[in-house]
């Protein structure tokens, strides 16, 4: 069989390639995981073309990758088995917008910025905000956070429904539009965060949020790490409903003045920001003053304008390419373990004590208000040594969060990187997932090696 | 085979009765369904011991209704098969705090009001409060939620693990403690919510709050229901992040008054409360006043001091009681529909309008800052043809809610009573819903003929 003439006879040829640079495109992610190269890229036009695709691949065993954008971090879009790399690059609509129930649903291809663009007419805003420019189909599948979670929430709340297919070809919706219900089982909540591996996502219907009336960021800078990471402790055991509590340590902010050309005092620093009505908001600023000088903060520095502000997030969004662009021919390894709050700072400790012990380079960064944090370290994946001791170090910081509660991934997914870990960190319930994995996707053609191992 | 005596060999003796009273007290729920009793109630003290049982009725073909306090609205614990009660009313201890991490770990069966109790100690409360002082574990099953979820979520996203038996006698957790994980599918959330019909629940580990800093409640009556509807859109519209958003309308509030010794004018009324801190508080407490006096508000009545504010809320659950002690020996049913927020004053006005029309006497209440509202109705179960008015009130309200994308039932969950509605809400999904039980309960011990009907 000829598999791209079979592919664009069931669609039609232009959205078909089996081009080797587009295949080069679609063989890795953004994460040193080696490539793999799919044998045809697909673009699918609709949920129909998805299902003519997932029904032609399911009957001849050909594995399928979903693809966004390819800015996943753990080598989800590597098509280990190679066969079809499915792009949802024209699936780029959004299809509809209810402001008044702040709701909008759209194709997976759309990008968070494309979706904010649009809301901002409306004075609505979409809160998931991943540090790459990621599609919304792939924030679903790998149940993607980022700065703002601590106060709206992850991907997983935001989504109210979604189109699915499943191998077998089935279409079908799996919540509704209302804000909550207790019919029947929570399928949304399973297909969010299943990478591809059930099925594929062809429609989304997102919560929206108006755009508060009020918002305040600072810069804080402290004499340490630990200083900054208590201090954003103190803010959430305090309930102070923030919008945002990034740490960035010195070294990232180091990488970030050079990149984005800041000029910000490279010191541990948290990123806050404060949204709601101005009365209230100066009273939660004044308090986080107070705890934040309880822990010797070296400055508290407002970025009042709305361009500072601009200036400040767009920074820390760009902190991975940062560090990316810092050392070319390198690839990163992330990691990104969640911890209970209570073990945040010894958590963050230990990691960074030891990057130094295995003599790795690295930043430590992260959504500290959800015990969610990150190293970045840039590796020659060449060089066997090093990429041992980079992979030694994230097992390190695993086996402390899995010992804590925590979990291995806090925010980039399995992916091919974090399956090993998935028998420790589930026990039996891993099993079930297998079993569930089993029953949408008998043939194993969804995304092979995600989530679970190939056999 | 004498099942008791085998229960009883399992177990101990004290655990297995087969007593009329208690079989009796198993028999039905605070619903017009009609009791069906179980063949034995057994009390398990461990996670053991459901295994246990578990594992023998799977064996033999005999079927399992986890039980809490009976407080269902939908028949849930209705043993429609007979076999076992499996009632968690020793399993009521608070297994572990851990108030830096906002966490508790409790057995099903400890109520909220219990919970509550303990963790008032700390500073902390649990937010969702049903009506009725429910068991948690019955809560989780529900997936309930009642006047807090509008801002801090339903009882799906407070779970953060669950321990779980299956009928294969399988022990496992489905979570962890970190706030957020993307690591492999969210098996929490799909057993919140799927009613005793998967397994059991033998632990929760639950999110919880500090108490806030301050709080301010309120009554603010209008001239019709429609004005009391289109204010909390208007509140919830302007993003004001309020805590509480009830109607509760004159019907109701006479029976609240008759119940409740309070003397609130009998007229549409929304309960308020707002959490925060002071300033903030008063900024949006203005802002909600000059809302209000836009639909010609009545009176916005505060209810400053906590004693005031606890009769207001104690009044507002007590509600459902207060209409069953209104009519005894009538049986309560109960519509729950749940719809996209800009539909909601279209459903209030067309329930009470089709209740008129039907001739049913009842009260119409909700939750409706997540677009939920129940209208109460007090039937003659004996009396066929009110039976049959008040179903196809119920009916029309739920297709009235399906038509615009809501669901059938927004916190009472699926029961005995929303089956007939499910493949109409969930179409395709209905059947993979149907798949996953019949890979986790092979054999359909598990509270049959909950979700889906008895084949």
């Amino acid at each position: 069989m000829n598999l791209i003439e079979e592919l664009a006879k069931l669609l039609t040829p232009g959205q078909v390639t089996a081009n080797q640079t587009m295949r080069e495109q679609h063989g890795r992610d953004e994460s040193y995981h080696a490539m793999k190269l799919p044998d045809a890229v697909v673009f699918p036009e609709s949920t129909e073309d998805v299902q003519k695709v997932l029904t032609f691949a399911n009957e001849h065993d050909i594995a399928v990758v979903p693809f966004g954008l390819g800015t996943s971090l753990e080598g989800h879009v590597i098509p280990e088995k190679g066969g079809i790399s499915l792009d949802f690059q024209r699936m780029n609509r959004i299809l509809e917008f209810r402001p008044a129930d702040f709701l909008v649903r759209v194709e997976p291809g759309v990008t968070r910025s494309q979706l904010n663009k649009e809301l901002k007419q409306h004075g609505l805003f979409f809160t998931v905000d991943p540090g790459a420019d990621a599609t919304l189909g792939g924030m679903a599948a790998t149940n993607a956070s980022g700065t703002t979670a601590v106060r709206y929430g992850v991907m997983r709340d935001q989504v109210r429904d979604l189109t699915v297919v499943l191998p077998d070809g089935r279409i079908m919706k799996t919540g509704g539009l209302a804000a909550k219900s207790s019919s029947g089982y929570h399928l949304t909540g399973m297909f969010v965060g299943s990478e591809g591996t059930l099925g594929a996502i062809t429609e989304l219907t997102l919560r929206v949020y108006g755009i508060p009336e009020h918002v305040m960021a600072a810069r804080v800078t402290f004499g340490n790490v630990k200083d900054a990471v208590d201090t954003a402790y103190e803010i959430l055991a305090a309930n102070v409903p923030i919008a945002r509590v990034e740490l960035v340590d010195a070294a990232s902010i180091e990488r970030m003045n050079r990149h984005s050309q800041t000029s910000y005092e490279e010191a541990p620093t948290l990123f806050l920001e404060f949204h709601g009505n101005e009365a209230g908001l100066n009273t939660d600023i004044a308090f986080v003053q107070e705890l934040a000088e309880g822990h010797d903060c070296k400055s508290f520095q407002f970025e009042t304008d709305s361009k500072a502000r601009a200036q400040l997030w767009e920074a820390r969004h760009q902190l991975a390419y940062a560090f990316k662009h810092a050392s070319p021919g390198k690839h990163m390894i992330l990691t990104d373990v969640c911890v209970p709050l209570s073990e945040l700072t010894d958590a963050v400790l230990h990691a960074r004590s030891q990057m130094d012990r295995l003599e790795l380079f690295g930043g430590v960064l992260g959504h500290i208000g959800d015990g969610n944090f990150h190293t970045i370290i840039m590796i020659d994946t060449d060089n066997a040594d090093e990429v041992a001791r980079a992979e030694a170090f994230n097992a390190l910081a695993v086996e402390h969060a899995l010992e804590r509660g925590g979990t291995c991934t806090g925010e980039h997914g399995v992916g091919k990187g974090k399956v090993k870990y998935q028998r420790k960190e589930h026990g039996a319930s891993y099993d079930l997932m297998h079993q569930i994995k089993q029953l949408l996707d008998p043939r194993g053609i969804m995304n092979p090696g995600t989530i679970f191992p190939i056999e």
